[in-house]
């Protein structure tokens, strides 16, 4: 009986010919990361364990990327046990305000991440890595101590909960609204514990950009991780940028999974996840109709802050203005994206339209800093999560779409698809062009 | 007797034709402000005299600028009282985020103050508008809810002390560093109550934009405000921007000063505040021999946070990159300040040298977000304040200086003048050409 892609990247891992979902492995770790929330969490577990030497200075990764650049003396002094424990240790991946990003963007592009890793990480966000085709999984600070002081780490195998994705995206239908649109279908406890491998032939065409924006809500269905099998998307994405050879795994025709759910992508409309669960999905068009006026537009974080979504959040804001009662905060999730997005005259746009761009960071998707919410106050994001509370004031309100819809919604100042401002497939599919090049 | 240019404003805002130093007078005022840290106490008070109306929603700014975009629940909630007392009140001058800056800067840019005016702020460092030749004063939030409702407020007269500065600046010398020599010689205490008036042969040579940051440090020597005479540099940069016809008034040769402080300017180096107090300056020769490594090194505020400050700074940073143990961070004043830094490729060179660049905001310089310094760090800062805990922690340090030396430290990790990079007096002058154009 055969494999699953999960089943044989762990069973190589813990040096086993074979494992099957259930069985518990002591697996070998490529990356582990730690983020200014969880790493001082850690450090001190890691010596309180009596732990004095990280196992491999190349495989740990700090980035504070939540509450930086540093919003408190509290949050400041986060930082600063990272950056020391980095110093100490010698740690060579210690990112720096100014050359970070959030980390979930910044180590698949910096190539600390590559196909067939397993990778572990202090945020639960973790998963996103699993569009490489590498096990991701987010895990507790303790855990991850141990794993910084031994290299390897326990993990029982999970099973794989298969999604088939077939048909062609019709226009301003992104991979976001695919992943909300199969959250709405599953629900936020649809593939707890299991691995959500996303499969079927919609996949290959979607960017590495969008794969890494559907495996990062994996955790939003409860999956332990979301995976996509490395194909030749993956390795050409990989070129010039990958610092450890990738290993690309298949699972077996003949593999055992938990289930299967197809998705018939033609049928897919833009999505708004309502509050306070991702998985209260409607179509956008039928948001819209409720005229849900909003107080603030977020467009960043590890879900959608990549150079594509700006591209695409540009394509509606350009020569258009954000909405007078309206704060639009658009937050490039990298130095990098950043640094691109600026090349591209992307941050023209945005601040011409009237928004605010920040330096990356988490920010306002956790109600960090860079626009938290006050009580009573609505916003559409393009990040991941929409729980009570979780922008702001337990009273205030989150919706989840993509960029595209987070932008027309700015402009009109009320939840909205960007075929409200007369912005039709060809707006769409031009920017999807900039994409695929 | 004659008067003084400080009389002369208040006499005519009073309806008298003579008022001298001492007396207490009544002024009509013309723009009053304030900001989202103090707007919330002024509307409160406001309220609990059972006022009603604004006498004149134009001549009211509110600002957002200190924890904006909100840092916490209790920021945003700041922000909604002004966002949703603007909107009761019909006042044109609420500025969104994404369409703000720090409010003294905002607010001549916007040319809602000009020469001639009397301004009243719920800010301390209000007397920057000074530099237009007008009357300008930070007040509690009480006196300026009475202000908001009656349109004028009480004042006693300051007397005037002048400061005549003669001959020309040498290269790396800015008016950062002729506001820090000045503050160094007449101490923190050095004009308690008064007006600075300065004067002089070089102060005609000086842009809009070092009168600024000279009228804005004169709270740091304890002055009521700081002022310059509007001359042709003035009214030049008010074509197209003045929202009121300005009035230039002049003091007489015969008015009564408290006291005149000759400065030859010829004299001063670049100068670093030490911790914790605006005088404490020392030439950057001698500051630079000390191997003060630093932590954080920050280019904005309302002192040096314009385009002049952000040219002179990317001069130095151009093609360097910004030391491994050192974040910069690099917040343009306003949002026009954000997009012509963009424009002129500024922004661009800041994330090259590695980093952060934010949205509006003032952020670090009062330790409120985007930079707060934890235990036992350091910082060299273009902002006004280094008092004990400004930027963060008690037990952290800020040094003042020119964005100058602010770039320059950033780049070698301690701090340095700009001189250390082998940048001569033609890299300086290249940057004044751009600035006088």
């Amino acid at each position: 009986m055969g494999m699953t892609l999960v089943e044989k990247i762990l069973a190589d891992h813990s040096g086993r010919r074979e494992v099957r979902a259930g069985d518990i492995v002591s697996a070998r770790v490529d990356m582990i990361l730690a983020n200014d929330v969880t790493a001082p969490l850690s450090i001190r577990e890691f010596r309180k364990m009596g732990a004095t030497r990280v196992f491999d200075p190349e495989a740990i990764a700090m980035v504070p990327s939540h509450f930086a650049p540093s919003p408190s003396i509290q949050a400041a002094a986060q930082i600063q046990a990272m950056r020391e424990f980095s110093r100490e240790q010698g740690l060579p991946y210690f990112f720096e305000i100014g050359r970070m990003g959030i980390e979930h963007v910044l180590l698949p592009e910096e190539g600390l991440v590559v196909p067939g890793d397993v990778v572990i990480g202090a945020d639960s966000h973790t998963c996103t890595n699993g569009a490489l085709g590498a096990f991701a999984t987010g895990m507790g600070s303790t855990d991850i101590a141990a794993a910084m002081a031994l290299g390897e780490t326990w993990l029982r195998v999970p099973e794989t909960l298969r999604i088939v994705y077939y048909g062609a995206m019709k226009p301003w239908v992104t991979p976001k609204d695919l992943i909300l649109y199969t959250i709405g279908k599953i629900g936020v406890a649809g593939a707890l514990y299991q691995a959500l491998e996303y499969t079927g032939e919609t996949v290959r065409s979607i960017s590495m950009e969008g794969r890494f924006t559907m495996a990062n809500m994996a955790i939003e269905a409860g999956a332990k991780t979301g995976i996509f099998e490395a194909d030749e998307v993956t390795l050409a994405w990989e070129e010039g940028r990958a610092r450890r050879p990738p290993r690309v795994y298949r699972g077996d025709p003949d593999a055992t999974y938990a289930g299967t759910v197809e998705i018939d992508v033609r049928q897919v409309q833009p999505q708004v996840a309502f509050p306070h669960l991702p998985e209260k999905t409607r179509p956008v068009s039928e948001a819209a109709s409720m005229d849900l006026r909003i107080d603030q537009a977020f467009i960043g974080s590890c879900t959608n802050g990549r150079l594509e979504d700006l591209r695409l959040a540009a394509r509606v804001l350009r020569g258009r203005k954000v909405h007078p009662d309206v704060r639009l905060i658009v937050i490039p999730a990298s130095q990098r994206v950043y640094r691109q997005a600026l090349a591209e005259g992307l941050l023209d746009v945005f601040v011409e339209a009237g928004g605010a761009v920040s330096t990356p960071t988490c920010g306002p998707c956790l109600g960090a800093h860079m626009g938290v919410l006050a009580r009573g106050e609505r916003a559409i994001s393009s990040s991941n999560r929409n729980f009570r509370g979780r922008m702001g004031h337990r009273e205030s309100e989150v919706y989840l779409a993509s960029p595209a819809v987070v932008a027309a919604s700015a402009v009109l100042g009320r939840i909205a698809s960007p075929e409200e401002l007369g912005l039709d497939e060809t707006a769409f599919f031009e920017t999807v062009g900039v994409r695929a090049s």
